[in-house]
């Protein structure tokens, strides 16, 4: 049997990182990064992030700062002044929680670290379908992306994305992740509160009504019971 | 007249960047990005920074750390376990000194700090023809890469990328920038030292052979009358 290529995979600590790290165990040797960028719930992700990382035995773990994205601002998640919107996403617009092209500068650091490492694979847990719409969600973006890849770094370099729940509705990646044992207990969603989750804020919403369409309890605690 | 558009200028402090600097003066408003990430010369680098920023009077200036690719190190230039290689750069043979894909996350924060500001333009100093060969310096890479941000950024988000000298010879970088009053004792390309350039690193080389075919003096001490 051929030895297993290493996958890099972004690992917020939310739930959909954590069922495409799932997904990428099955078949690759892992390494866990994971990003600070001044986000309100910095502390309880990153004790997500090394719980999921010790779930999953991962060979390998970085925890980067994004201190750019601190200074930068722009977005309700790293500006405490700007406040989190409540409520459901509404169709074609970008919520105030967009961080301007996060996702690019995590590609950039994943990219980096893969490239060192020699690793084959940079697993992004995206999701665009059923999602609050930030533009670098979008399944273009991360082809276009993977082209830059291709075409900056060293020859030898040969990495592709996966982005396997990005066309996944919330209740899909639910069920996927109960049906590989994922342990949702140690993900976090919430964008405001790191004790119990508001159930309030878009990011509660979407992880709710997937748990409620899969039929499925969700394990962490929430403020108020719905 | 049309109000000028903005531009960001990634500014590392080196010829090349303080000559794309004074092309992107000539059109836009500037706004100039420069980015410490563990490199040997760092303080050096920012301290022409700073003097270029004031030289051109840019109206915003951001400086950023990119602790992740000190962390992640790959590269004779962050890690200082590795030697700066000595000499000419060598045809086909990517050096030591490549920073892996560390013009991506230049371009990655540049891009975020343009969209909060609404900066049309980003600047980027890279030379591909008659550079060290980095791959992140080659103009496929930046087209690959603003179809990216094109596609990860809000639609109102209209970004061009410009290498003005990215298909030039040093020689030719150098006299446009003496064309252009560039003040070249304010840049520092050094790879190994910070009071005179060593005069021997891949950098040093290149800008020497660049001023001599130029037929001008270099205005910077270097360690060794050559």
């Amino acid at each position: 049997m051929a030895a297993r290529a290493l996958a890099v995979v972004c690992v917020s600590g939310g739930m959909d990182s954590a069922v495409t790290a799932a997904l990428a165990a099955r078949e690759h040797r892992l390494a866990f990064l994971h990003a600070n960028y001044g986000q309100r719930t910095e502390a309880r992700e990153l004790e997500c992030f090394h719980a999921l990382a010790d779930h999953f035995g991962t060979e390998s773990r970085l925890v980067v700062d994004f201190s750019d994205l601190r200074q930068i601002g722009g977005s309700s998640l790293t500006d405490l002044s700007l406040p989190v919107r409540e409520g459901d996403p509404v169709e074609g617009v970008i919520p105030t929680s967009y961080v301007p092209f996060r996702n690019a500068h995590l590609l950039a650091a994943a990219t980096s670290w893969a490239e060192v490492q020699g690793a084959r694979y940079l697993y992004v847990g995206a999701v665009w379908e059923d999602s609050s719409g930030y533009p670098d969600c979008r399944p273009e973006f991360y082809r276009a992306f993977e082209e830059a890849i291709r075409l900056g770094t060293r020859p030898e370099t040969d990495l592709r994305i996966v982005t396997p729940v990005i066309r996944m509705s919330k209740a899909e990646i639910v069920s996927k992740g109960a049906e590989l044992l994922v342990p949702f207990e140690k993900t976090w969603s919430c964008y405001q509160s790191v004790a119990q989750a508001c159930g309030r804020c878009e990011s509660c919403r979407l992880r709710m009504a997937g748990f409620r369409q899969a039929g499925l309890a969700d394990p962490i605690p929430y403020q108020t019971a719905w």
